[in-house]
């Protein structure tokens, strides 16, 4: 058992508070070497009624609809911001400047402007620990694919093809938060694309060198206003439309080019319009050496290709990376092929905060601040080469 | 929020009691519309120490080692045995004379013996429910094939093909308890073949009439005797090997051939010795409309394919059985295509008894001992009909 | 360019014959090496005038209604019958004993008693080389297979699980002569399943020692006589039926269980009436070391696994078997992974045959009379299997 | 049996020459009711003793190495180029001016100016038929999809998503032709990109608006000298290299963004250092209605989503389109499920070819060089886009 505990203020109750709650739930009871005790503290939502409800089902000792306050909560070790984006970097800095620890939901912001002050609280923070939720990193297979990157065994890297591929927003779904720019900051891009420039930096080890040109598209201009309501899922809030249309101010889609400093060449795409696709996040890069392939859809599998060997069998690789002792995470969880599925990478990415915050290794580099700052770089960086039909670079970006 | 509670109490405490009490800590949080709350009250393991480290981590307020006393506390409403097959008709037996509910792993008895007690000790328990870990069946991917079946969509059934293949029994895993007769009953046939055999009868709804013919292998005959000292997982106990042999009297492999009474004409085939498939737990069914495949280890979608529809768009189709409002067990978890694990269908399975045990329907049939009953009897006719060299009806088999 | 030329006597005009002229049509096109140049010397067929159209398109310089006389020409070096089942041994004794070399198309004959006087003719004319058409040993993929456990990389092996699975008999389809044993001798057995037989012989390099247990069945009892007239492909011959019906007197499906020599536990399933699978073909093998498996609906790829590697990187390979100077056959065809289809597994074969008449070695082992005369033995034991409820050697078949 | 026939005089006599004879070898046999029949008349290329060989081999009854004389030849129907790009101007020009039809390998051209110059011919010669050999259309997975499309089932197209990842010009491949701006015009894009545009174009439906933006890359700067003699397939021409190197002066890869006229948003990449995927030619499409995925490599099936159907059966169906009667070019070929390979596009077009000769409709529509224009203005774009770091139109290319 551990030997300390850490109390954690969650600030959000909707679609990624369960996803956290459910990771501080589970996180000890499957790695049993980690160095402190999750503990489910305080959650924090604006209605009452909804904050108990949740406190209640999920084991939250207390409740509040005062951020500013629960965070201050001198018991509490380590905030969790899951609340739409453009609050992230009030409630991060207040957090830091507390001198909590953070963990803030992706993207890092909702603007840029917000991100770098982020980025600024986290560097003053000393003795604090910051880090970003890009999940999809404690993906096993992802997590082995950075090993393998690492390891050599790709060489040279010539591509990157990147995707993540959605289909629910089609124009029967009315204008929820995902669809203001306010709220969101951005459409697909912040909400999708931002996973995908993160695990390309985190696979390859390698930066973003520029964006090369950029398509954004809002395929709907205008969709009907939401009745009031609330539906779960991607599309929360959608209880059905009015007859009364609003605006779409992000972006539906958002497609772009670019080079890596080493020298790949880069494809980057996102959509909620992918028809037949509904949480395909896939990652491909081809190196001198070898290559890997990654889809979240099959999120179990790394399938990789091996150049160096007898071309005889040579071929993809489909590595089912559930084996202890030779995948990570893996010991925590269950027998070969007995298959995790999408909570499990919040779970793991909690581990290894956890880990990291009691002076541990994480079992691959967890996202602080500094580094999600570098995959808003680029999500900026793509918008302005956008509007501005060129090349940007990323040091451009300040 | 349930209104009653369903105080529980739990025998084991390793692998298979990780995976229930997984269940019990998670599925009223997910399912939240359940007649009753499962707590976990006791659990009941060998060794004192072993279980308090298991209580402490899961919740469980009690413990014991005295299974029989255990089970008779009038606090307890349902007794779930996840101890070794040659124990599960005393406790179950017990149980039900004690009045409790009773959830049992499966297969149902490590003996035919054993199956057919515990089978006339449901019928005399009216009051109570049984059920049997067949979890396989809550997979929604499986369960929806059920309910394809069950709509008509592949008429007339000529064919299953099922098969459970894992490979990590190879000649260095030292003599574990899944190698003695004594106390599994069986090795592959009872682990694995138990799964597919209940498997095809739910999801086709019809019954086996005979087995005609059976393969019943042991490759390895001798192992070495295991090292004190334990790991997790299948191979459980296996610390490494001692220079010391002794007999494996199960078997690695069985594989037979088997008619329905509805005529469908099947192979089956359960081992631990299919190299490179570590849980292909596989079922394929052909009727004269349509046809299913479905490979645990792509558990989240259900291949399908329609006969019935325009010959130039027919094809094998890919459902990933992740949509809330569309298919079985969607709406408690991830949005689409955010796919679920192993453990899933424990937890399915345990909401579905929470359903049965407070009068309401399952979201599929859950199979009660008198339907785990039929299960054995398959597995008893094929190792007859090996031993025996000719065909067994199901009818011979009382 | 070779130097000598093999002239073709073809018997048959029909669906497989028209594969075995693309075949002589080709083989010396994409061959430049081969040791003789073949040569459409002569069609025979019923049918005067379908013999003529059949010359004139594929370039035959002669044709013939009288089979007799048409192999004793003296310009003749090959006759290649694909006649009928219960045909192949009067045509292919007459060549024998006429000194040709014989190609016979699969099963090696309809009956025990045919395929034995075959081998006994064979044995007896030394000089001439028979070969009969198992030309799946030629999808490069399986050609692979073999070498590679000729390599030793699967070491001992464990299970074979051989299926050949299509759909096309549903109970429209008229009483054709695939139905009828006068012609076929048997079913799916002998069409699909003797396929099956001689891929598992040939790329475990094993015999079969038993079969335990078997099902023939027969879905459809009876089917309408069909209409004159002709339509192409498997169930050539079916124009539509008329009201009047005739009985079924062959197999729809046959599945049986077998131990190789070796010690392997196998299963086989023969069928054309597993909806959704039109041609698959399919062969797993599963040894001490790794393990195979082909499906010839993906003809151009085998799956691989090597257990003898890193772990962390161990999965299933999927080799696409196209590159020249790798892969059997690959440098007579197109460009890395530019795939080749079903025909070429038939010239393939053609390519062998030239070579052995030619005193080359093939690129892997053609089946000759006595080699397919051990198919046939299988094929038989499965029947008696089925039809006396029990075990049989293969020794038993004599 | 065709009434007519159309005498043809290839112009080249390397791997694409011989895909080329190859189908005029076998497109009669295998298609029984075209209006012509192919008769391979002249052969022609620079090698006199080349010449000779390949027409002996394919049948060609005249060789030449004057292709001025040799098109001019009265006798001559169809000339069909398949000399390096940067001739197929000056030879289809003059073939048109001589009153003969002409089929062309892609690209159009090698030059904007030259490609120009062709469509202003064949604008000019109104008798004659031009046609270029973008035989992928002709696969028929592709020819469905495009049937699909032109049927609505995918509705308004949201994305397109199409790459051509090859991966064999590692650093140690010479420097052949095909790194030859003069000779080739283009590397990679040309080469492959060239393919998927049409592709898109023709399965779409739709026209290209823009380009907008474009990576253009050499990994691979320069080659070493290759040394005199030959070898076949892609890498034609590679003996392996001298120790004097020179430059690469076309791309290696190439990726672009496009939007179609009707909205959709597009990624294109072309590249010849996709380590693992040696000719994966893919094209998706997503639609309102449903959507469709092709990848070569797996070129038998097309995978087609209808979002249109019950959500609870929705999903990738993966159609093989090798059914006779429903399938484009199915009825020509083998049993269902019986593939086909890469040869059978360069067939199913030299069918269309002969047809539209004939007056006949092709299946499905054939290129002609007004057509081509089109997919090389999109070439050109792209590479303007690269040069000039903007946005181009395509209705600036001129």
């Amino acid at each position: 058992m551990p030997n300390g505990t850490t109390n954690v203020c969650l600030i959000g109750n909707k679609f990624m508070g369960r996803a956290h709650a459910n990771a501080y739930l589970k996180v000890n009871k499957f790695f049993t070497n980690l160095p402190s005790q999750a503990v489910m503290h305080t959650v924090v939502g604006r209605n009452v009624e909804e904050n108990q409800t949740f406190a209640n089902r999920w084991g939250f000792k207390n409740t509040s609809n005062d951020w500013k306050a629960a965070i201050r909560n001198p018991e509490i070790d380590l905030v969790d911001v899951t609340s739409p984006n453009n609050a992230h970097a009030e409630m991060s800095i207040a957090a830091l400047e507390a001198g909590k620890h953070v963990a803030c939901e992706k993207p890092l912001a909702g603007s840029l402007d917000d991100a770098r002050a982020m980025r600024d609280a986290a560097r003053k923070a000393k003795k604090q620990k910051t880090s970003v939720w890009y999940v999809y990193r404690r993906c096993p297979a992802v997590a082995l694919a950075h090993q393998l990157v690492k390891e050599g065994r790709l060489g040279r890297i010539y591509h990157v093809r990147a995707y993540y591929l959605q289909d629910w927003a089609g124009p029967d779904v009315p204008l929820i938060w995902r669809f203001s720019r306010k709220v969101s900051g951005s459409g697909a891009h912040g909400d999708l694309g931002a996973h995908i420039i993160d695990m390309a930096r985190f696979v390859t080890g390698d930066e973003f060198d520029s964006v090369n040109g950029c398509i954004t598209e809002t395929f709907i201009k205008e969709r009907e206003i939401p009745q009031a309501g609330s539906k779960g899922g991607i599309a929360a809030g959608a209880a059905g439309g009015t007859a009364k249309k609003g605006k779409v101010d992000v972006d539906d889609a958002t497609l772009f080019l670019a080079r890596l400093k080493g020298g790949a060449a880069c494809t980057f795409e996102s959509t909620r319009f992918a028809t037949g696709n509904q949480n395909k996040n896939g990652l491909e890069i081809n190196g001198e050496k070898g290559a890997i392939m990654f889809n979240f859809e099959d999120m179990n599998h790394l399938n990789f290709y091996d150049r160096t060997i007898d071309r005889k069998v040579q071929g993809w690789t489909s590595i089912m990376a559930t084996h202890g002792g030779s995948h990570p995470y893996a010991d925590a969880w269950w027998p070969d092929a007995h298959i995790i599925g999408y909570e499990h990478s919040f779970i793991n990415q909690t581990a290894d905060i956890l880990s990291v915050l009691g002076g541990k290794p994480p079992v691959v580099p967890l996202p602080d601040f500094e580094d999600a700052w570098k995959t808003q770089q680029v999500l900026e960086a793509a918008f302005l080469s956008a509007k501005e039909d060129r090349t940007v670079k990323i040091s451009e970006i300040k």
